[in-house]
């Protein structure tokens, strides 16, 4: 198909389920996660010939950390974070110096179990890089205690870097990419650079920040270094792939490929970023400050981790329709910037440790996926501001939200249509990203500041509202999916199901599942519940069982459902658990019920409850728990938070990446079974 | 002084600072800490060719895991660590049937901010000896924030296995541990052993376990696995040290070199324990349960990490005065014995991971130490049975106490003699766990079961609350140190401190500092007390300033006391701390006051408080904190707790190992230089 020049010299599998391009967030994001759900022959390439070791995003919303909590993630990278608590807003007073005018929180209190935080992309890429080798390794399924379903033959799988494709070529339209036909398969060409033709600017003998970057380099990242291993001559090879990811970056070669296009326009402000060490007497560096002056424009103070501190600064507008020299922005005119907003306190930077500079645009792709085989993912579909902290989030949130839909096709469990899904919830959040952006960005970057004194400038009350209203959007907590086959919304859904508002006032269907603390009736342990549901790849029946001490109908009404769940009459679980296999492998069911700790006994419950697992067929103790007090964390109030009478009880079904699909009655048997029928598909 | 035959064909240093023999947890804690305090001039040899990779001890309590919080190895424990919740209780009834008869909580709630928990020794060494690795690499320093007062020209220090010690020399007993003159330095020959000589059991190509073992390997224990750089022939060494830390386990070589004896007896009861995967229907195995069967003697079930259980199982008890033949000892014979205790619930182990037996007897070294020289540490200095998972604990916290004395003498920061508080402090907490040990062995294993339900039978009201009672001493958090320069406790203190016991009734003198949640006045912030005072070799005066926004004579005396630290008029923070290094180096004050946060301003605190620090000057902004509610994790009530008067405040001193030297008055200056001019030297 191609020139016959192609070399294939590495013993890497060329016939792919998934060609991940692009190793920044989202592209590590995908190849973890895939790798997390079993998914093993997929490659990640990336033209850059190493890692990113400092700057670039540095914002972790709550969301995101609550992502890497449940993929397993979450440990290592709360040990790495800077927390943030508190944004401080400072204004001209009317004599235009800079005042403090009011603090408010900086993660909205009770939204998350986490907080807003930074940490340089850097690390993260660190961290997804040691899980991407750890969970490639083929005895990762028996130490995570997951076992898996499918043979495992996992070659370890690495970041390629300073590999690029170059050439695409797309199968007909009405192939499938789960045939095994050659012609069926997306070819792509790859390029395999030498070492010199990829080498990042900051290697350069010649650059001049060569020695800061040595001397920041932490320990784990010193392999990743030096480039090892890159050809001495550029050579090409073929790939062929049942689906592509596209998360190469704003100038995607991916979406350029296929033919998509960004768009939208720039908003003609400018910024620049300076990370470093500060030496100061404003008062507020350790706390992160939006800052408008009376005639300088603004700024926003990040702390970060270790003692850093990052600085955007708003420079000087060009005439209209000019752009800044880009070779005029150096780390010395920015900190001047800086100095002049932040006047009359002293600013020194005597280490700075990265900056780059951007013009505020924000642009969209027109498509995201071409027929359900090629998924553009993070900066290759919207562009923004990078101030709010979102670009990171919501790209490591765009390849999450696909790779366990792709899991599933793959792996033949699910009708490959619930694809569809990717591009209608994810644009959905890219739009509101963009209009968040939009209004935030023409009230930071705002008139210029001769006005912000006068009545035609932005107001200060305005800028502060908007920057509380856009803490839960920023959060990442407020997404809300639209209606499709994984999310049952009342009315709107095409098939009908019966939603029943009382049932669960405060676990709304379409978000993301909020995690409570549960106490295990096995340990009498306090649990958070979205640990337990976790992120592997499995459906979960969280059963609210109510109060069954208490009251009998709950015992009756858990019984009756326990019997459907484990009888050949159209049970869910047994219908899509394959022959063989341990029965919670496809779809987890989680028990909570409301009655004292001390009252319960775990061989009370059902056996359908708690399966036995594994490879010694013992009991799976972590599958029932209760709403009550714990010995050493408190009461975790679920019911009440979830807004579920412990009377009736419930059932919600929250999908693999913990996004409310579904809430009906726990006596709608049939409900539950034509939920999993829209698209599962049987072993 | 030896025969010829030593080799030195490595680069290690044969003139140490300090030798470690035994590289378990006692050895690898005394390395580490060493290494975090800046003392790297040291070597760890271990007799054994690999590590522990399964079994052995298996209980962290509470104050283990505070000290590794605060050593900064807490979040890489907290994520392998099973935690306990609860303590079940079976005894049986009039039948002989046995029954759940009551529940307690673990670990005493409020006790700690940490829980009892478990995980086997071999995971402990492993973070140990990667916490080794880190700290000993030269770049150490700056990563972690902290600025080594001394030059930094560490090598990796590194477990060297299959090495023993086989003839020690001693100096005379005037000898100064500081001389630089050889023949004053302790003289220990050391024999690199062969691979063959090296191999434990575990390894022979005949060992029935091999199999279960290496399927049990962690990935990241798979390099020292199998040892290799091991001499094919073996061969001799001379090492030269200041001191030596012998923490070669209860057949210690250097206990018996220097001519020190373990006394005590054995009870004559006999324990086995079992590893392994469990099926089983008795409904308490995943919760820590005492058993005491009618007729079949006692277990204790201790559910384990990866659905791990560990068995403790009383053994038949032999003839008066016979042992049993420990190779009667099978697996499936210890399987029998908890079958039958716990009948009629049936017991299964499919899989056996490791199992040993022991008799139960505590004995003690009639001496730790050889003229302050050579230390005892450990199953060296006491033994007694495991079950009460209180072995490694004490053992590490041996060292833990020993290490930042030895790197205060070797760094001349403080005299010599505060090495004997080692010896006083340490022997103290082992005659308490022999005593506790002894009491709790005797409940446990019980006079013959059938006497268990008459009258002259141990009582199950008594074995309870026995139990109950231990669990503040088995949480290591009651330890209580004896008066000395080291701890000034009221009237018992040879130099007379006033200590005023309203200042801060719920903060006694002696034990280990309580951690509470305090707010950073600079960034708004929840933080751990103890996580800022750490333990990187540095004291640390806590200064209770009180409301010092409310109250004038708070920000009065606060001032005061400022003022005397930051003068040359005996502060002893001037005092100790060399010229040109940070002020923060040798002791660092923290201010805790009692004011809203929102009212106070970093900058309104005196400069001396919050030094400049680093290589770039930067303020330290982790010096401030106020006890106020915080945004997202409530209030620490830290005053409260303490027992501390935000009208008066006071002032906290606390040592390196954070236990509480001293409380005194915030205007009590020379009482504050007094307490370091006990044992301290001027640089």
């Amino acid at each position: 198909m191609f020139d016959s020049l192609s070399l294939d010299t590495t013993n890497k599998s060329s016939e792919l389920d998934v060609l991940i391009i692009g190793a920044g967030p989202a592209g590590l994001m995908a190849a973890a996660s895939l790798l997390r759900y079993g998914i093993s022959n997929i490659r990640i390439i990336d033209k850059r010939s190493t890692k990113i070791f400092t700057g670039q995003a540095d914002g972790l919303n709550p969301r995101s950390l609550e992502i890497f909590q449940v993929l397993g993630m979450g440990t290592r990278i709360q040990d790495e974070v800077l927390e943030l608590a508190e944004i401080r807003f400072w204004n001209p007073d009317s004599t235009g110096r800079i005042r403090r005018t009011s603090r408010i929180p900086d993660t909205i209190p009770g939204i998350s179990r986490f907080r807003q935080s930074v940490v340089h992309q850097g690390r993260i890429e660190r961290i997804f890089l040691d899980k991407i080798a750890e969970w490639s390794t083929p005895s990762h399924a028996s130490r995570t205690g997951i076992e898996s379903l499918y043979e495992d033959t996992r070659p370890q799988v690495q970041v390629e870097r300073a590999v690029c494709p170059d050439m695409l070529s797309l199968p007909s339209l009405s192939a499938s990419a789960l045939s095994d036909l050659p012609e069926d398969r997306i070819t792509v060409r790859l390029r395999h650079l030498t070492e010199k033709e990829a080498l990042p600017a900051q290697f350069s003998p010649t650059a001049a920040s060569d020695g800061i970057f040595r001397s920041n380099m932490f320990q784990d990242d010193a392999l990743d270094a030096c480039p090892v291993g890159l050809p001495s001559e550029e050579y090409l090879e073929t790939v062929h792939c049942r689906y592509i990811i596209g998360a190469d970056g704003a100038r995607s070669w991916t979406r350029k490929a296929v033919g998509f296009e960004l768009v939208g326009e720039s908003a003609n402000f400018f910024w620049g970023v300076l990370d470093g060490i500060v030496i100061t007497d404003f008062p507020d560096i350790r706390a992160r400050c939006a800052i408008h002056s009376a005639h300088n424009g603004s700024a926003m103070v990040i702390p970060r981790e270790n003692d850093l501190v990052r600085l955007y600064i708003q420079i000087a507008q060009p005439e209209q329709g000019k752009r800044p020299n880009r070779s005029d922005i150096t780390p010395e005119k920015l900190l001047q910037s800086a100095q002049l907003i932040l006047s009359p306190y002293k600013l020194e930077m005597p280490k700075v440790e990265w900056f780059t500079c951007y013009e505020i645009g924000q642009r969209l792709a027109d498509h995201w996926v071409w027929n359900d085989r090629i998924f553009m993912a993070g900066d290759a579909c919207h562009t923004h501001s990078p101030k709010t902290g979102q670009g990171m989030n919501i790209s490591m949130a765009d390849t999450f939200n696909l790779t366990w839909k792709l899991a599933h096709v793959l792996q033949k469990k699910a009708d490959p249509k619930i694809l569809k899904s990717y591009e209608i919830e994810r644009a959905q959040v890219a739009a509101e990203l963009i209009e968040f952006d939009q209004k935030f960005a023409r009230l930071f970057s705002g008139k210029p500041a001769k006005d912000v004194l006068d009545e035609s400038g932005i107001s200060m009350e305005e800028f502060q509202t908007t920057m509380e209203k856009s803490n839960r959007f920023s959060s990442g907590t407020s997404v809300d999916y639209q209606p499709s086959e994984l999310v049952c919304k009342e009315k709107t859904n095409k098939r009908e199901f019966s939603y029943q508002d009382d049932l669960a006032r405060k676990l709304p269907i379409g978000p993301r599942f909020y995690s409570q603390q549960v106490v295990g009736v096995a340990d009498a342990k306090a649990y958070q519940l979205a640990d337990l549901v976790g992120a592997d790849g499995r459906w979960t029946i969280l059963i609210f069982g109510g109060d069954v001490t208490q009251y009998s109908e709950c015992r009756y009404r858990l019984e009756k459902l326990s019997e459907y769940l484990a009888s050949d009459a159209g049970s869910p679980i047994r219908k899509y658990t394959p022959k063989g296999v341990d029965l919670d492998s496809i779809i987890n069911c989680l028990t909570i019920v409301a009655s004292k700790q001390a009252s319960l006994e775990y061989e009370q419950f059902h056996p359908v409850l708690r399966p036995k697992v594994g490879k010694y067929g013992i009991q799976a103790y972590k599958k029932i728990f209760t709403d009550d007090e714990s010995y050493h964390q408190g009461h975790g109030k679920a019911y009440e938070s979830y807004g579920i009478n412990p009377k009736v009880g419930c059932i919600a079904i929250i999908r693999p990446d913990q996004y409310v699909s579904w809430v009906t009655s726990i006596e709608n048997h049939a409900g539950l079974a034509s939920f999993f029928d829209a698209f599962m598909l049987e072993p």
